[in-house]
């Protein structure tokens, strides 16, 4: 997701440190402490605008959330949109997706979410892909054992890609949808902003569940 | 494939034991000596009318093929295809997919194509799929090692089924192309009868190919 720098961006981080981390390292293993409840962690990794994950911690009060994204302007805009919902199980965290295990302890969480993440369809640039195998092993690290990682895109080439880069890690599929919104796994399912935008030009979205 | 049922259909059949097995136990383990020459052993499972396998035996004379169909009308039609190619590499077997333990040797048969199988798509019929667990366990045990099979539908229900299932029986995808006729996948895409009539018509092709 590529947005125009906003200059209230830095400003409206620092002022909310009860709900946005910026040193992730501070708080592995005990994320917990930052909710008003101790429960299973669900993360989302690219949250963007924070759409999806705002409107999870609102339809699942019995489980915590975070939303981590790289780019600064980005999570303060998610940041800026949380802001209005007062949510005691959803906090934020500016950073890598690829350093999660930096911020997280060996099976701190219990769900993965990747909601249409960058496809870099080069095949030099595979590895920056969020489904590569480098990672999965990230994700395997930081989840609690056959912990689940839940995959979205409306990218041919990326879910092509996903599939077979998942099940030659040795993933569990619990579900593969090939047309997510016409079909059953839809009345559950919650929105990402570009997700919105682009279905309602009738285009498939496609998600896999996996286990490790 | 329904088809009318054709009077001249037996008598074909009967006419060519060259070309066409009714008793495949016969044959268990010996299949090579149907074939002008001894060389890796494909099958197609439910060949419908044998255009697939026709132009795969055309393409690959260095590998032997057997079209197998349950039909016995649909299979006399594959004759019938098949009679004016003169193919040293082709045989059909009208047999159960189900039953190739009782046809084929443990290890005989280097690839399985299973092209535009029957969906069963009520959860009752499940076991009838040719991607269910139980078939899949018969292929890996008339499969070489690492033993190769290659699925395409146009059926999103049976291809998301199927991908789960491969994946839960611990197949290792080489390749999923979600829209076949479109990748460079389909630069070596040998058509199947009712592939060409429902691609035309500007549907997605799914294909996957997996190994043991």
């Amino acid at each position: 997701m590529r947005v125009r720098n906003k200059p209230w961006a830095p400003e409206l981080i620092e002022a909310h440190p009860d709900l946005i981390v910026e040193k992730g390292q501070e708080f592995k293993g005990k994320w917990h402490e930052r909710f008003a409840k101790k429960q299973p962690l669900f993360i989302e990794v690219g949250t963007g605008k924070g759409q999806f994950i705002i409107n999870m911690a609102k339809k699942y009060p019995q489980y915590n959330f975070i939303g981590i994204e790289i780019q600064k302007t980005v999570i303060a805009i998610a940041l800026k949109n949380a802001l209005e919902e007062q949510l005691p199980n959803l906090q934020f965290l500016y950073a890598d997706g690829a350093e999660l295990t930096d911020y997280f302890e060996d099976h701190e969480v219990s769900k993965v979410f990747l909601n249409f993440s960058d496809p870099w369809p080069k095949t030099r640039h595979e590895k920056r892909r969020l489904t590569f195998k480098s990672f999965l092993k990230v994700y395997e690290q930081i989840l609690i054992e056959h912990g689940v990682v839940e995959f979205k895109t409306d990218n041919q080439g990326l879910f092509e890609y996903s599939l077979s880069s998942l099940n030659n890690y040795g993933m569990h599929f619990d579900g593969v949808w090939l047309d997510l919104h016409h079909s059953e796994e839809n009345d559950e399912n919650v929105e990402t902003e570009y997700e919105h935008k682009f279905s309602a030009k009738g285009q498939p979205i496609y998600k896999v569940r996996a286990h490790f």
